[in-house]
């Protein structure tokens, strides 16, 4: 994170908010031919590709009651707590999202309303690899079940040895989820799109991976199945004013820069000796990280950029639509209006984003890629379709029949306007 | 709709249920050369396609100012009332869909809440033709101006002469939209996606349309323009027990099949005789309307199911998920109960489908092609990304500080652990 950039005019904006270019159209076959493959040969393909890219050979994919029941005792004490934790946070706040029914009388006898009805089959990818991302599983899992989905597959890659890290196995058995599979990468994706003989196939698929997995969600969703979001590489923005703690700001910035080589931060200030103080920060606290050169591959994608005001920066972070969005001002409440395009905001001095990532309360599944301008992160939202009703009394049908018929009618269909027609002259 | 079914086995409902296949693949290549040649070409594109398709040459694709003023005073007096209520209904229903802001302390100091924030740029594609779709008009305009959008497109045909029909610009008008252009088809759809130098790019497309159109915009959405969802034929189901009224039911069904030719109706009833008889009304009723051959055409993809109990008919239903469901019964309120999966529902025998296109309040842009099961209509959600937001005190942090270290370090991300670390020990 070499050069600050002073003040730059809105029309080179978009070439200094780039972000890393992805183009999958390389994979595509690669993806195409395993998606194929598994629709076809179900649990053999599925089992092949798991042999091939996971190096083990499994006899059944499905972790057993056994399993699962001997995980807790292998996860340390202290982390299991912590866990818990976050599973109190996470479950009070999605909980909030609740929407109850409320019944709208638009016009005399005319009652209209909306009920949320949890999708009944949901497929939850967790990576796994050395690290597995238990905090997914929480992220995607305790909304699940509050929601109520009636089928919750979860996939999750095997170990060489044909084991699911038994922390994810705890995770999924305390937020109550027990149909999890050993199956990683695109075959997973294949699995829960199509079904085989022994993983469900699901209507939405929901979580991170690598560029395969995220090819492999987008092919199926072009193909009838819904998918959480479109994904690209972790970002964060930091918004920092003379109120900041330049150490602070920097470890946040670090702690996103670790996430992969790919990942993207932007520190946006009013002041460039803000941006030198941070910078400052980086080197010396960089220095002892472990996933040093990650962090130090992902700063060269990365920007500071000093702005003449606060309105100004703020264009430009809304214009960036950031998923994570960190304002370290002791004005961070009333900047918070500032902000129109970000997937989650972290307001103050001691709210750091990793705070986020696994406590606080909000869901970590978060749009990327500028999809921010656009999209939500996922919610209670994301595992519900919202129906609605309505019901029209006699009076009702009187009250609103005949303007149904004039734009029936208007709109050349005839046969609309006749079944309001046919009620309306019914005790004729 | 000749053949009625009776308690068909349920491995038998897959194909009992089968909607009309739709494959754009052969479109596939038309519709990318315009896709291209409007991000190419701009404006240029855009007037030639439209020479092309809607056989006028155009100057200019906006309509202006003097237009719209024009347009209320060719509108029929009674059809601009009719169309008034409308947008009171729908502007009441979807008023009630606005989130307020709720913060939940998950833990002591930490304050998490989510905000609705309108989609700044949003593309409304209103199908024309003979039959200009002005409710579809209401239907996307009201909620995105109730959210708030600040730059909201509508892209519609014009006609031989060059003119936008007068109903469509005095809805606009109405419902307070000023950004109406000239643009049909997969030109339209490419317009609001890239941008032209008239017609401006937007982050979201709604909108129904012909095949072309529903291609066109399955491409941009690959490309990252979100959509209002995938899109199908329109389609109907009816729940009918013996307390139905079968001219009713009958009138129902014919006003679902004159959408199109690839409409599908279904009617699941607890007896024959019940189906019997709506076959009856659907031969006398359908003998004189205007589009009888569509019609017709339409009742052929279409079905009688008897089924032996409410039970076993509304598992049927939820398996088809249509897009919209009546229920014809006195017992309307306790079998809404039954329903998983639908766009719209419809309650007792007074509330035709007719209502809700037009006038009761929901929405009548709904997921169709069994997609119900995991998407919903458009409402408020549509409109607005949902952003969350986080404050956590130096108590907050002390409270979850420890939690997110060893839960950070677990998942191998040690500078997440230490951007809590720092904060944890600040005053040491």
């Amino acid at each position: 994170m070499n050069k600050i950039y002073i003040n730059p005019e809105q029309k080179e904006w978009q070439i200094l908010l780039q972000r890393p270019v992805l183009d999958h159209t390389a994979l595509k076959a690669t993806v195409s031919a395993i998606l194929s493959d598994v629709q076809l040969r179900g649990d053999a393909a599925v089992l092949a590709y798991t042999k091939q890219f996971d190096g083990t050979e499994l006899n059944n994919l499905v972790v057993t009651k056994a399993e699962i029941a001997a995980a807790p005792d292998l996860v340390d004490v202290d982390l299991r707590k912590a866990i818990e934790l976050a599973k109190t946070n996470i479950t009070k706040f999605h909980t909030a999202q609740k929407e109850s029914i409320i019944k709208i009388e638009t016009t005399r006898g005319v009652v209209c309303y909306r009920k949320s009805v949890a999708i009944e089959k949901v497929g939850l990818y967790i990576p796994g690899g050395t690290a597995p991302l238990f905090s997914t599983l929480l992220m995607l899992g305790i909304p699940a079940v509050l929601a109520g989905c009636k089928e919750i597959t979860v996939c999750t890659a095997p170990d060489k040895n044909g084991n699911v890290p038994p922390i994810i196995l705890f995770v999924a058995n305390l937020i109550g989820i027990d149909k999890v599979y050993k199956a990683s990468g695109v075959q997973a994706i294949a699995a829960m799109a199509f079904g085989t003989e022994t993983i469900p196939a699901t209507y939405k698929i929901f979580g991170p991976g690598n560029q395969y997995v995220t090819c492999a969600k987008q092919m199926v969703n072009a193909m009838g199945i819904a998918i959480d979001m479109p994904a690209g590489p972790s970002e964060l923005a930091i918004y920092a004013d003379e109120s900041c703690n330049p150490g602070f700001v920097a470890a946040d910035l670090l702690s996103q820069a670790e996430h992969g080589l790919d990942s993207q931060v932007v520190l946006v200030t009013t002041q460039a000796s803000i941006a030198e103080k941070v910078q400052q920060e980086i080197e010396k606290q960089s220095a002892d990280l472990p996933r040093k050169e990650i962090v130090i591959a992902s700063l060269t994608n990365s920007r500071m950029i000093v702005m003449e005001n606060p309105n100004d920066a703020f264009t430009l972070l809304n214009e960036y639509a950031p998923e994570h969005l960190i304002i370290a001002s002791d004005n961070a409440e009333s900047l918070a209006e500032l902000v129109i395009n970000a997937g989650s905001v972290f307001l103050g001095h001691y709210s750091p984003e990793s705070a986020g990532d696994y406590a606080s309360g909000t869901n970590h599944t978060l749009p990327t890629n500028g999809f921010a301008k656009v999209y939500s992160g996922v919610s209670m939202d994301s595992f519900v379709k919202k129906i609605t009703f309505q019901q029209l009394t006699k009076q009702g049908i009187q009250e609103i029949g005949h303007a149904v018929e004039l734009m029936a009618a208007a709109e050349g269909l005839e046969a609309h306007k006749k079944a309001v027609t046919l009620r309306l002259n019914e005790n004729q």
